[in-house]
């Protein structure tokens, strides 16, 4: 199956992002190549504007949705994380409107981020169909265009220019770890990278409990519905199903082996990210370190040049999570 | 007054440890030149080899002593804290032993750290007199040189590389901020600034308690004998006197206007660090960005552009200070 977008896709959205987020650097550590015994070359999406990779797909959808439609009247979308930053920051870059649902009880610190970029807030109930019903009401009410958070080409390509940096810089990688929740990110560096480097592989770095590496190999969704969120403390990756969109493409372009990473594991990771490499990263991001570190070895023949996405560092400096659990690290 | 060394040095130095420590990015963020209302540049000396700045001082003078005494028998050196890795650190790098002593109780992460770069541990008490006494035993024993942490001209010129490579990058800086404990690395700074770009100002930054500004006023060590330790939480920066080398250079090169941070401030800088950087800094750091957002305009025409000198990000991530102290932030 062909993708619905390509590299020349990806290439498109990092021209037309290029000015609204950061070309993030690939950091070296010595210390953790000396750890796994292997080259790891983190790509500090960490850096990005707004805290995470979010804010490139999110640029490249609002900014596509004003290319296609000047007189547009607006986006919206619904999160109270990284992605409901990232499209409010998107929105202010192109002088756009935005309303971003978040539901009733969401930190005052989220609310506060999200309308720092002028977006509107609208409160809705908890439950995931009332943000959907929400989101949607508005779109008709107003005509915006709902920007969904993964499943969505225009935001997949956004995030495949990831891919496009660190193999412009790295371009002999032998694979990419990915943190996955619902697989935009996960769908746009797979396709970036082997439209770049056919023979570098990408692997998913999902929380223990989300099941993809079944769903892979048998290329069937066998997850329990409805949807669910996994408990887990990386809260940027909760979500149990990726995409109806991104599982296709998933399928096709990315390895059908999945590193399961427990909460202990991330916490590992993100420490080892605190410690060695001084970068504030989340615990989604501590999962591909802990993944490049310790768990790679499930590979046979496991890569030598491996990259590794440092997705976000958006986190509560007041309950990190090495201390808001009981065990001790 | 001419100092005893002077650019010149400061270049044979960058030359000299160039091979053994990095080049540290100068980092920008937008946000925090708003909150600030001027343009800041942080040297990412967190990021440097060993965590801090202090390799490059420890390279310069460990490097110096074996061009020096080709056979010479080693180094030894007193500190439990960022001195003594990069002067274990820095003995590596020149093949050189090296004694570092610290005193019995000293956590066990940190005598590991000193150990994995392959230096020997000695263990003394924890007075000061006790410290410098066992140096001073093995220096005679052994012929080993002491390698002092601050008085010592050729540990300054090490640590003035950090301006180096800072004015190189932003040649037109009016100030810059460093936080100050004996005051090796503001004496190197400013000299090799104001060799380089004598419009340039050079601020200490000092915690609570130290009572810098009225001696370099009066050019007279005012502080009470014997010397104290400060009680605050930026452990790297506890020393209340400046060394007797580096106080007349200080007095010559530095300006007579001092920052004084408390421990809340210091907070305040270092969760900017984390959330706004994403950088781990440690409380030294934390002051530098304090008094670059908040305190700047306690000087008159207060400067556009400043460089402010993240020192290192040593810290214990179990025990953030904003966890350990009752007051909340």
């Amino acid at each position: 199956m062909p993708a619905p977008f390509g590299l020349k896709e990806v290439r498109e959205a990092y021209m037309r992002i290029s000015g609204c987020v950061h070309r993030t650097p690939v950091l070296k550590s010595q210390n953790l190549d000396s750890l796994a015994g292997r080259q790891l070359y983190f790509k500090a999406e960490n850096l990005q504007k707004t805290g995470s990779f979010k804010a490139r797909g999110a640029c490249n959808a609002v900014l596509l949705e004003k290319e296609k439609r000047p007189n547009s009247p607006g986006v919206v979308t619904h999160s109270s994380g990284n992605h409901g930053q990232a499209v409010a920051y998107a929105a202010r870059c192109a002088g756009l409107p935005c309303s971003v649902v978040v539901p009733k009880g969401t930190p005052q610190v989220k609310c506060d981020a999200i309308r720092d970029y002028g977006a509107e807030l609208v409160f809705c109930e908890a439950s995931p169909a009332s943000r959907n019903e929400t989101c949607a009401e508005i779109s008709s009410k107003t005509g915006r265009a709902v920007i969904h958070p993964f499943d969505n080409f225009d935001v997949m390509a956004g995030q495949g220019t990831i891919a496009l940096e660190l193999l412009e810089e790295v371009p002999d990688l032998d694979a990419v770890l990915v943190p996955i929740s619902g697989g935009g990110m996960t769908s746009g560096i797979a396709v970036a990278t082997k439209g770049m480097q056919p023979n570098c592989k990408v692997y998913p770095v999902e929380p223990y409990g989300k099941l993809l590496q079944r769903c892979l190999q048998s290329k069937q969704r066998m997850w329990p519905n409805p949807p669910q969120f996994i408990d887990t403390i990386a809260d940027a990756i909760r979500t149990q199903q990726v995409g109806n969109l991104t599982f296709p493409i998933l399928c096709e372009y990315a390895e059908p082996k999945v590193f399961t990473i427990t909460d202990d594991q991330m916490i590992e990771g993100m420490k080892l990210g605190f410690e060695r490499m001084k970068m504030v990263v989340e615990a989604a991001s501590g999962a591909a370190i802990y993944a490049a570190v310790k768990s790679i070895e499930e590979v046979d023949a496991a890569p030598e040049k491996v990259g590794v996405i440092l997705c976000g560092g958006n986190v509560d400096l007041d309950h990190l999570p090495w201390f808001s659990r009981k065990t001790s690290y």
